[in-house]
């Protein structure tokens, strides 16, 4: 499969998402700046691989910065830092990355200019090797919660698209897939963006894993049918007392969930627990541009012009929904989480 | 507002509701088979409206019937019946109104055949009335249940554009508005087909009526917020045990309203509710072509090539999750109805 998104070149080549399943078509960003345009504009998106992208642009931007003395480099790259953490709010990986690039700006201050922004860029690549390395441990742990023979919903894409590769949520499925279980997904086309349409069927059908795909408002008829064995989706901030912020969408999946008896899982890395954020009411939820919901893609009008849109892009699920959170150290109750990433 | 459906210079006209809001144009049809078709393919939808339309049909189909006896005549009136009845599973009206147009077939035998067509073109016109003044008390009863200054959610399009005119839920909601309330609704966009995106936010806003558009997933997170005070739906067939098929999603907006204490009421008139249907495990649910969920009005796709779709047009909501339902004669609890309507 394409990368998600890599080092290429002196550039950061994105998988340009916004144009899947149609047209796959690669971004070169030469440009810290293009890099933060294509997180707004969710070319790239996903929790994960905001943090890998926004780590990659931190590099981008400080290689091109020139400058006589270290402390106006650091200026410059913190400046850089604060643009590429102004594009989205939700996803506490892109902070996350951020910091961890600034703490390694800081751990350079006896480096040259040049041997630091090397360091910065081989800090970025890091990041993404272990992006990766996590989503093959969590889905190591959380393939044991599927058996053989089970149909798994997920909502939105926690795929290898949303990570720099492997993914969370369809990590899990796909381990579950890699050890043989027989085992089938149920996809929520994940309105308004579609991304569950437009990127987890295209992501599964391309490893041959059994996919069925479902609009947002079909899950509760077939978890009532006994269709649904066990749901799995990933997460954008996980505060302290184990509150999930995810998907618009999500919530409503967790409680249908419940009323059924149906396991609700969770898999994300610890970049995404946020032990700052004391419960999910501390998480700023990002409200996009209506005409993602009046619209298709931008284009295509599917209601009356003018009319009044509410559009949040996640909400938060309490951690009494959550059966469970598939970490890359294990899983664990969304209760035991702070102790265990303190 | 253009009607729904009416009977004019011997055609059934339709205001084409598959290509609202974009464009208002009226569908003349001249010929039985030309409703059929329409309402198969939605241009005409909406349980009590698809019952009216279809009665509309047989006359339609009557008129044209050139027979020499009655026994002839009442043979391809039959044919006609028929043909219209096989358009669509699962709402009852369309059965209720057909029969009822067959009832007045066997009645007239004693008439002329002219004197018969133009008996079967009054009742159908009778239905056509009947149903605007079923709207309107189902409208008077219901409002009582909503106070000023709520907030009403409704799921896909039971309004004037599902019935003669008035509406079923959106009845309910006019008729609050109408005696002053200040109210709120909002409307679920209801994928696949959008009728609440396309038809009861363009149907709203023509009133003034104050309306917000949000995706189906988006729900959940109102109710949990506060947002939402109480739920109010059409209906396609009401079983015996006062369980509800109704439009995708319905069931998942139910739940989510049991789960957050918000009341969910059902709003039809008694041409909806099937006593030969015991529970509604009973009730046929229509499957509908993928290509509504793989693309957006058949042409704009939004999943890739190819892949697996559930497209249920309809789920049923159990009795022990409706409030209240709201009928011509007042508003009673799911288990009330067969006595009631006996």
């Amino acid at each position: 499969m394409v990368p998600t998104v890599e080092w290429k070149d002196g550039a950061v080549c994105l998988l340009d998402q916004s144009r899947l399943p149609g047209t796959v078509e690669i971004l070169t960003c030469r440009d810290y700046r293009a890099v933060a345009d294509a997180i707004r504009e969710l070319k790239v998106r996903g929790a994960p691989a905001i943090g890998v992208t926004a780590a990659l642009g931190v590099a981008l931007g400080a290689l091109s910065v020139r400058a006589t003395d270290y402390a106006s480099f650091a200026k410059a790259v913190g400046e850089i830092c604060n643009h590429l953490a102004a594009t989205r709010p939700t996803a506490v990986n892109l902070f996350w990355a951020i910091e961890r690039m600034k703490r390694k700006l800081e751990a350079s201050t006896s480096l040259s200019i040049p041997s630091a922004q090397q360091a910065l860029l081989a800090e970025a690549q890091a990041i993404l090797r272990e992006d990766i390395a996590l989503c093959k441990a969590m889905g190591k742990h959380g393939a044991e919660l599927i058996r053989d023979g089970q149909t798994v919903l997920t909502h939105c894409n926690a795929g290898a698209l949303a990570t720099a590769g492997y993914g969370t949520a369809l990590g899990v499925i796909r381990a579950a897939w890699e050890q043989g279980k027989t085992i089938q997904v149920i996809a929520d086309e994940t309105r308004p963006v579609l991304q569950g349409a437009r990127l987890t069927a295209w992501e599964l059908m391309q490893d041959h894993i059994p996919v069925t795909l479902i609009t947002d408002n079909m899950a509760g008829s077939l978890m009532r049918q006994g269709k649904i064995h066990l749901c799995v989706v990933g997460a954008d901030r996980i505060a302290a007392n184990g509150d999930v912020a995810n998907k618009i969408g999500t919530y409503s999946v967790a409680v249908l969930a419940k009323a059924h008896g149906i396991p609700f899982y969770v898999a994300a890395p610890y970049s995404t627990i946020d032990l700052k954020t004391k419960t999910g009411a501390d998480i700023p939820i990002e409200q996009r541009n209506p005409l993602e919901v009046t619209s298709i893609h931008g284009s295509h009008p599917v209601a009356p012009a003018g009319v009044r849109v509410y559009n949040p892009a996640f909400d938060v699920t309490p951690a009494e929904l959550i059966t469970a959170i598939i970490t890359e150290r294990g899983v664990f109750k969304p209760s035991e989480l702070a102790d265990r990433f303190r």
